[in-house]
Order: C-alpha cells, then sequence, then structure tokens
C-alpha cells in the first residue's frame, strides 16, 4: 500500500492512494493504476484486501456491457467479493477492531431507515450504492472502486464478519455468489426432505449444489453436460440429470419443491416449471438478457411460481457466512495474480474455471 | 325432474333421468336433453339444482377449443357453479341432510388421500375429476356432466355448503369465480394495509375486487376502459387505473405488494412486475393461450414472483363461503332461463355481461 496520507489532494476530503487494476475504456484491458480512498471518517473501516473474487458482473462491467442500464464510468475497478484484514477504523467504529479479517460484498452504502432496508434487503435501497460504478456519495471519486485493489474503505455498517475457520481465498465469493444462491434457497424453505434442483454449474451454481447440500436438501444437478457428472456428486449432489435426454427428465416431473436456475443464457424455462410439484418454485439467479416466453399455464396447473431474487441483505449475508462457517463451505477456487485478470476473463467466458478465480492481492504489492 | 328410477337401463348400475342442456358436437347450439345421473350410492348426495353460473370454461368446454389438453367427449354439459338443495342421501352420508343450500364447483371427485390431497389441493390430485367432460369413475356416463342440468348427485367430501343469508343466483359463480381469486389473494397475504391491483374487470375480476376490499386492502383496478371506472369503485375499488395512461402508471410504479391478473387474453405481463414493491406478486388467474414473454430483470431488481393459481382446494373454497356469508358477498348476476344459454355465450364473447351469467333452473322445469 502506499504512504497513507491525508493531504487535501485537489478535493475537498482527505484521501489516501492505493494500488488497484482498472479499465480505463470498454475495450481496454485491465491495468495496473492509483485510485483515491478516502481516509477513514467517524464510521469507516479501512480494509487491506488479502483476496477478491472475479463475478461474472465485473466482466460486465468492465466492458460497458450493462450500458443500458448501468452505463460504466471509466476508469472502471471491478470487484465485489473481497476478504481482507482491518488496519484502521474511524473513532465511531463499535462493530470492528484492527487486526479483524472482514468481508464486503456487492454493496457499500444504503440509507439503513428505509421500509426496504427495516426489511434487511439493503440491496433494493433507492440509496444503496454497489461496490464499483455506483456515485460515490463520499465524493472521493465519481464512482465508488471495487476489490481489485490493495485496500478499500467502507462504512462499517456494509461490513461482515469472516468465519475463522474458513479458507479465505474459498471465502472471497461467498461474499456474491455464496449470498446470491444463499438468500432464495432460504426464502424458499430449503431444508430436509425437499428435493431441490440446480440449473447449470458454474461459480453460482457450485454454490448453490453445496448451500442446498449442507442445509439438509435432496439435490440435483441440472446439466447439458455429462462431464460435470462426477464433479457435481463430489460438490454434494445426490443427483445428476443431464438435460439433453428426455428421458431423464421425465422421471422427475412435477417432483421439485425449488429449482435454483444459474444459467444467463438464453434457456427454456418451461421445461423446469414442469419439473415442480404443486405449489412448487423457480427462482432465477442467472439473468438472460432478453425476455424469456413463459406458458402461464404451466404456472396455473399446481399454483406454480417463478421468480428472481438479486443478492442478499447485509444481515442475511452475515447469516449466509456464519452457515458456512458452521458447515465448512467455501467455493472451489483457482487462485491467480492480480496481474492474470485478462486471461482469467477470457477463461471464464469459456467456462473455463472450477469454479470461480480469486485474486491474491500480495502480487500487487510485489 | 323427471322420475327416479333404479332401473339397470341397459347399465350395470342404477341410474335415473334428469333433463339437462347439452352440446352435441363442437359447432352445434346448446340444446335440451335428458342424461342419466347415478341413483346416489352410500356417501352420495342427490341435489336439486336451483342456479348455475356461467364460466367462460363452459364455452371452451362446449366447442372443444381445449382439446389439445382436454378433448370434449360429447354429448357435453357444461356448469360447475352450482347452488341447490338435497333432495336425497346416501345411507353413509353424515355431513347433509335433505333441505340443505349446497353448492359444487369445478370438482367431483379425488382420491383424500394423497399428499396432494392432504394439502387441501384436490384440484391437483392426480385423481380428481373436474365437475364436466372428466372420466366418470361411477361408470354412469362416459365423462362426468355439469350443472346446465336438473339434478346432480356427487360424493358428500366434494359438496359445499352455501351460508343461509347468500342470494342464491349471485352465490353460484362464488363456486369458480370466487374460490379462484379468493385462494390467491389469500395466499398473498391480503389484507389491511396492502395494495392490492387487480387487472381485468370482468367475471373473475369483479369477484377480486369485492373479495380483495372486504379483506381490508387497498384496492386498484387496471383497466383498458375509462368507462369501467365507476363500476370499479362501486364494486369496491379505491383506485381505478387506466393502463393506457402512462403517467397513471408512472405514479403507482414499485408499490404494489400483490396484483391480480384476470386477463386470458394476451397482453404485457413486465407492465405489471415493475409495479410491484420489493418482494412483491402477480398472480395469473387468467390463462393465455400462447406463451409471454416475461424479462427477467424485473423479476431479479426486486425479489419479484409471477405464479400462476387454478381455483382452489375443498376446504378453502368452504372458507371462501363463509367469507362471502360473513361479508355479505356475492357475485353481480344477470339471471337468464336456461334456454337464452347460447346468446349468453356470444355476450360473453364480447364481454357484454356484468359480470357473470347465472341460469335460473327452475327454466327447465316448464
Amino acid at each position: 500500500m502506499l504512504a497513507d496520507s491525508s493531504d487535501l489532494t485537489g478535493r475537498e476530503k482527505p484521501v489516501f492512494q492505493a494500488k488497484a487494476f482498472a479499465a480505463a475504456n470498454p475495450t481496454a484491458e485491465l491495468a495496473e493504476a492509483v485510485i483515491p480512498r478516502r481516509t477513514p471518517t467517524d464510521r469507516d473501516v479501512q480494509i487491506e484486501i488479502l483476496y477478491c473474487g472475479i463475478c461474472h458482473s465485473d466482466l460486465h462491467t468492465a466492458r460497458d456491457e450493462w450500458k443500458s442500464v448501468m452505463p460504466t464510468v471509466y476508469p472502471c475497478v471491478p470487484g465485489h467479493e473481497i476478504v481482507g484484514k482491518v488496519t484502521k477504523i474511524g473513532p465511531a467504529v463499535t462493530k470492528f477492531q484492527v487486526g479483524d479479517t472482514v468481508g464486503v460484498g456487492c454493496l457499500v452504502a444504503a440509507d439503513h431507515t428505509c421500509p426496504t432496508c427495516q426489511h434487511g434487503q439493503e440491496q433494493f435501497c433507492a440509496h444503496a450504492a454497489f461496490t464499483y460504478n455506483a456515485p460515490d456519495k463520499h465524493g472521493t471519486a465519481p464512482v465508488t472502486y471495487g476489490g481489485y485493489s490493495e485496500a478499500i474503505v467502507v462504512e462499517e455498517e456494509m461490513v461482515l464478519r469472516i468465519p475463522g475457520n474458513l479458507d479465505l481465498a474459498g471465502a472471497a465469493p461467498l461474499l456474491c455468489a455464496g449470498i446470491t444462491t444463499y438468500s432464495p434457497l432460504k426464502r424458499q424453505g430449503v431444508g430436509p426432505g425437499k428435493k431441490v434442483g440446480i440449473v447449470g454449474l458454474g461459480g453460482l451454481g457450485h454454490m448453490g449444489v453445496k448451500l442446498a447440500h449442507a442445509m439438509g436438501a435432496h439435490v440435483v444437478v441440472f446439466s447439458t453436460s455429462p462431464s460435470k457428472r462426477d464433479d457435481a456428486l463430489r460438490l454434494g449432489a445426490d443427483e445428476v440429470v443431464i438435460t439433453k435426454n428426455p428421458e431423464e427428465l421425465a422421471r422427475h416431473m412435477g417432483t421439485f419443491d425449488m429449482i435454483l436456475d444459474c444459467v444467463s443464457a438464453e434457456h427454456d424455462l418451461n421445461i423446469f416449471l414442469a419439473l415442480l410439484r404443486t405449489g412448487g418454485n423457480l427462482t432465477m439467479v442467472g439473468a438472460p438478457e432478453k425476455p424469456l416466453p413463459i406458458g402461464i399455464f404451466g404456472l396455473l396447473f399446481g399454483n406454480k411460481t417463478l421468480s428472481g431474487s438479486m443478492i442478499g441483505g447485509i444481515a442475511e449475508t452475515q447469516e449466509m457466512l456464519d452457515f458456512c462457517g458452521k458447515h465448512g463451505i467455501t467455493a472451489d477456487v483457482e487462485v491467480i495474480p492480480m496481474q492474470h485478470v485478462n486471461q482469467a476473463y477470457e477463461r471464464m467466458l469459456k467456462s473455463d474455471v472450477k469454479y470461480r478465480f480469486t485474486i491474491d492481492m500480495a502480487s500487487l504489492k510485489a
């Protein structure tokens, strides 16, 4: 980390400089940059980042692929699966101490007072800020900068505690992939006696398998590829169904309490609605760009439900981390140095990763 | 009613003859016919039908418009909104006595033992029989014959009790339109403090308005037609939004706890998903034939849910009837003689009814 500084570097608020990796424009590779971070204010926690997971959202944002809904402001520093150590705290911080192992997920701000926040769903607060590419209310920079950096400063309400028994590189993806899958599984009452399907065995799906298995459900992985069978079973699946085989699907029709669909590519959801039992639920955490055709009769016959779910609130994220601590759950990760991020993006596009890349931020200090 | 008879009229089981109105083929008008009804067996209740509501499903089935899923067997006697008096009971019947005012809805059989029945959802039991055009397990006829008839014989488990204070002509549509709208409103916890939208002010929609209002919710009717405003308010709506006016819609974005969509024509559901608050639910009871495009981002942002709901179970139907008795709720009906059913079908196709036709079965005795 560069020397801490309280200089007023052309701005009104004291900042320090931190090394990071940033995209300078939609087509540029990510490259080393120096970014400002605010010196901790009263309730801020300054964190030395040890690991940061790579989420597909990082790539979408770095390349401005979500232009229509959230145009990217450059430079862009992605990263919202952050694990690190507290190095400094503001004078009013009560929940954390220097040396604590902590995490930061997709959110770094919310108003904490609106009904949405009161219901523990800060991700939908009108004043929520995503960890990167959101307006920075502190004014340190035009937008928030994420976890591809040696340090970050975050209000204590948005900081999570990482259970001591977890491998930190594997724990990083819990902050996004973990909570994204945990929240809908929990909401649907997944547990012993429930039959749960997981569609797509990638970064999200492999967490869905581990979590649903730990919750005590009978877990079935749906995959287009027979090559994933052994790995799915190793991760905790009880069965694997190859969706290209109609007779395999037929055996499971009308039997699932819940199916968690982690696929963002265009695909047919009606098959999965047919696999649900009466009153069953299909939740999308994958985000196909184009509208998908849904047969309404498939919802009517059986009082079925199609839901969407987006990450989770702060309290639920802590609950998920504690659950993972209790059950010894982390993501399966391939640890890479920061300098390999561009190659990692290309491999992620080819689904050539089991199942998440995590950046070892020590590489940024070298 | 024709003279009761226990003759073995070419069949193995004792039957009697009853007057009815039947369609002889998909293009024939409904016309008077005589049909066999079984003489009550041990647990059967014989009912003199006083009123039978006309549901759009009657027309679909009479004209074989659901050929692909449920081909119609002719002659077809529609009608599943049945109200009448008990005229005879089998020796083992315990729940009803001769003279009781009773109802029969969409279902006349279920196995009562499967998990689906145990959860009170007989409509999804693998052994459920619809009131018309379902295989007749008693073998009286190839298929069940519905309520366009002077009499029906039904197992006591499938018979409902009609509260004494309700107008019987207006009570008949409760057996289908009533339970179809009550069940999803109840499932979604509609009550005081909730904002509920009703899409489409027809047979189903007008019941949805009355029921949601009686449950204590703030009720908003969505309509394409400003001409329905006064009537919607009279039925119990607090507000009416004309869906063709974008600025009216804009005022309500993100504010609904639940929207009940009663429209079977093709239409855009994504508008209604956008009107839901975080965690809100859109339930379809209308049945558009073709798949509808659903934007998945509209479900993800706000953890929203799209459901289907089909009628309701027996216990819940009784609960709905008791609720209607307590709140004095019946359908707004236009009472017609049986002989006018064909004209009523044509008017129903033009939505020229406020809001349900009910057949006065005394007309069949003349």
